[in-house]
């Protein structure tokens, strides 16, 4: 039977069908078992899960969604192992610095691939990546980017050397000014400390906003850091 | 003794020092009492807070804090009136149109004041706007922006006539295209419906994305078009 979710373990779970086809789409592999609640058994969602999916893999259970920490009530419930994809070198990265808050990690997958990147470094301590509630807010786009965590920027930095920009409330150089170079790094810190000082460096930029609110959100920022990245790729196409 | 909160009172409160210096910068009008709880008694935050406040308004209890469900521990309690201020028709209006979650609501309310706009125009039904939750999520910027509520995007029109650009993910025009008009309105939809077809225009606008994900979440959004609005205002200038 399966436990509720917690750290230790080597799986971790997706509730509702749409998260459900993008990791049968995208990590395949990594598909333990698919949980159906019993008022799901005749419905379409499942039988197109079917046409993806052996048999073999169902478990028929109402049991298995005591788990469940959702307030939606999860027709199935896909159990994965917990594996993570190395970045690609050659792609822009999204790099986020001890983000604390798994919905906000969450988010910032579900923008990053909004936006057609697919790769993010974590820089640990970080909100838990497998969490049931990352995943849940990652909107099922965790399946379809590539993740791959460090102890520490420099780590990252020296397996992916590149030009990096930090985002920095204090920069002097607004957002719309950067031309940012091939295969860069965005750069963001932690919810409530932000950067260290030790990564800022001559790339930093700024959000331009005003000075009446205390700061855009994270999740926000890096969206904001992203549409205007995918925006300059595309120009240069 | 103040009661939780709930839609049918004439007042709501707010939670910590930081927003409440923002209701007493601008609306010190609707400051009806201050709560202050053991902790804070000998704190820098009301020690300050004191210099603007009237020593008639701050009541010692920390009974009050029960009302609170936010999960950090508040050293005061402020609580107000529920009133809203028309908006200024020769400013940009962001329109949302039946937004329904709470914390959305503040967020955009925090976006707005971050890319220095202050109208918002809310079309009901709605999430509430008073609800504690939604001005935790604002950050206290819901004490600087005007809100105003209409029953139909019509009755918005009619009243504050001007160019609309409603955001619309099945129209073919990318945002960084857009010229906006002077004293434009930014209008978006409902987290789950969309806009109704009814309010489409010519203006229809979309950000651009990738096919790979559902859709950038409403908060996102709305950050992305007041980004977008804020960047041509200043290059105009």
């Amino acid at each position: 039977m399966i436990k509720a979710y917690s750290k230790d373990l080597t799986y971790s779970y997706v509730e509702g069908f749409f998260p459900t086809f993008e990791l049968i789409k995208y990590r395949k592999d990594d598909l333990i078992a698919i949980y159906v609640n019993s008022d799901a058994i005749n419905s379409d969602g499942l039988n197109k899960l079917k046409d993806f999916v052996d048999e073999k893999y169902f478990i028929y259970s109402d049991k298995a969604f005591s788990i469940s920490k959702s307030k939606d009530n999860a027709h199935v419930l896909a159990v994965f192992k917990k594996k993570l994809k190395n970045l690609n070198k050659n792609d822009d990265h999204l790099v986020l610095v001890n983000p604390s808050d798994m919905g906000n990690l969450g988010n910032s997958m579900r923008s990053l691939l909004a936006f057609g990147f697919h790769n993010l470094a974590i820089i640990t301590p970080a909100a838990d990546i497998f969490n049931p509630k990352t995943i849940r807010a990652s909107m099922g786009s965790f399946f379809h980017i590539n993740i791959e965590t460090f102890s520490t920027f420099e780590e990252y930095l020296n397996k992916y050397s590149r030009e990096y920009y930090p985002f920095v409330l204090t920069s002097s150089k607004p957002l719309a000014d950067v031309k940012f170079k091939e295969k860069c790094a965005l750069v963001f810190g932690n919810e409530a400390t932000g950067l260290p000082t030790s990564i800022y460096n001559s790339n930093n930029v700024k959000i331009e906003q005003s000075d009446e609110v205390d700061s855009l959100n994270l999740t926000t920022s890096i969206a904001i850091g992203l549409y205007e990245l995918k925006k300059q790729k595309e120009s240069i196409k």
